[in-house]
């Protein structure tokens, strides 16, 4: 049997986790359970716990369960995080420790056997500019947003209690996922799926930042696959380095639009208004633009080499649905 | 009047620089308390209180006295930190997190006006290999300790809160400090001290390392002048990178046997016995070599230009006191 846990399972990257677990037929015997402060009407046919990852009673009875792969996706948004300070530490990384520490618990009652694969959903948020031209896999972490500073805290952690043998951890810095299904939210990057999802829904949608733009992307798709890539890699090869840069598709929003004109035609692409938001302007401003994956590609982690490939993807997975 | 606060004031590096701080009259109106576990016999002549950071009530009640300048020196070493590993995490960790808060909370409570400096002595174990020839200011952290994990989440930490306004930090990522005057402490790195210290007190040393092993060394004296000049930097410099690769000077062990020999003779380098430790050798094969801290340089951050002249630091303030 294989137990997995999603934390964070409630939110779009964890239902897509979870859908491709059950889809692919991941784990021949798997007991999987998602965790989250809410999850969608429809449910997804396995067990789902309601509760708050702040409450650190609730950690150590799900690190008892002794799951043998932890997902940990849960997070507030950047936005959140850079407004209400003390609840962005408290959500983003302080369960990370009491999860850790109840972890190391159970490996000690265990008798030094239980070692839990630990996937952890870290950002390119731990990064800050000035950048060079590519991000190499040696470029240092100095976050310039709270959310970026947490994650980046949390990566330490988890290097360190797997480095120590408690758990087995890995810290994927996941690209802009793009495109998000659903409505917006207050990610002040949501606008790089806005402007994509809302027009081939035949809806309005708002251009905030020049064309001239760049940033870094990967699909809801590729996303689960790191996940699922993640928890099966031999972290030997890893050499002590457990956060990694994943790979993604890097362009401009000019090139974003091209695009969608290719994919979709030019009405879509007329549906695009652009009104510039100076403070969302500002933020974008302080974000990578690209990377140079070497190590993740090396170890086997794919996205899309294309944008086009990106818009494909949401019209596959997620237009009508 | 000023009002300066240095926590870990009773280590070595706290009361050098309680001691210069005192002795060139850095700030006319001086109010100066040291806290620490405990303290040498002899009194410097300033408030001394004794009390341990893990406890959550004293920081609150330090931070309610609302120093102008914080020196956050307070740890235990590398080694302890690697064999008692929830002990790292807490005094190496936790202090920081509940020690920030407090200010901040001092902060709000001021009406936003009590934002103090507060200058923290993290560490080159932050920094993991492989290591390119000379580590830049770019160079990513990926600390293979406990130790250098607990410092760059203290980093990470302490620039949020910085980046947010409730204090005014920055980070000194501290060069090995050599030589260290008194006993051998359980450091790995003890013995780069060791070998230059007890053949000038006429006493054997062991080397368990061989004399091609590179370092990168500071005196105590530079890093008491790095702690002061760090109090008194124009942050808005930094640009919101707050951690800083100080100044040192790289040399391999031989380098520092010579340079013994130019300084002291013949004889004391005779006292050096080679007894190759395994344990210390594979530990010291992970740390840094060389740097090249552009930017602490450019901020007016100096240390010595020659081993020669960290032994002539050593002899001057230390040898015979």
């Amino acid at each position: 049997m294989t137990k997995v846990l999603i934390l964070g399972g409630g939110g779009m990257i964890g239902q897509k986790l979870a859908q491709k677990i059950i889809a692919e037929n991941t784990y021949p015997d798997l007991e999987l359970t998602l965790f989250d402060r809410a999850f969608p009407a429809t449910s997804l046919g396995c067990e789902a716990i309601t509760g708050d990852v702040t409450d650190q009673a609730t950690l150590t009875g799900l690190a008892a369960t002794r799951p043998d792969i932890i997902y940990q996706l849960a997070s507030i948004v950047s936005g959140q995080a850079e407004t209400e300070f003390d609840l962005g530490w408290a959500v983003n990384m302080m369960p990370m420790w009491h999860l850790l520490n109840a972890l190391k618990d159970e490996h000690i009652l265990s008798g030094n056997t239980y070692r839990p694969r630990f996937v952890f959903t870290s950002s390119i948020a731990v990064f800050g500019g000035p950048y060079p031209e590519k991000i190499s896999d040696e470029f240092l972490s100095a976050p310039q947003t709270s959310y970026g500073a947490q994650k980046a805290a949390c990566e330490l952690m988890l290097t360190d209690f797997s480095r120590k043998g408690f758990v087995d951890g890995l810290s994927l810095r996941l690209p802009t996922i793009c495109v998000r299904p659903g409505k917006a939210n207050a990610a002040a990057s949501s606008f790089f799926s806005g402007i994509i999802r809302e027009p081939l829904n035949g809806v309005e949608a708002i251009l905030p930042v020049p064309n001239s733009v760049r940033h870094w992307h990967a699909s809801p798709r590729s996303a689960a696959g790191f996940l699922v890539h993640a928890a099966s890699l031999d972290t030997e090869l890893l050499q002590g380095r457990r956060a990694l840069n994943l790979p993604g598709f890097s362009c401009t929003v000019e090139e974003q639009i091209e695009a969608l004109r290719r994919v979709a035609g030019q009405g879509p692409v007329d549906l695009i208004k652009p009104v510039r938001d100076e403070a969302i302007c500002k933020i974008v401003d302080g974000w990578p633009r690209n990377f140079e994956p070497t190590r993740a590609i090396d170890l086997g982690f794919k996205a899309e080499s294309s944008f086009d490939e990106i818009i494909e993807t949401y019209i596959a997975d997620d237009l009508n649905s």
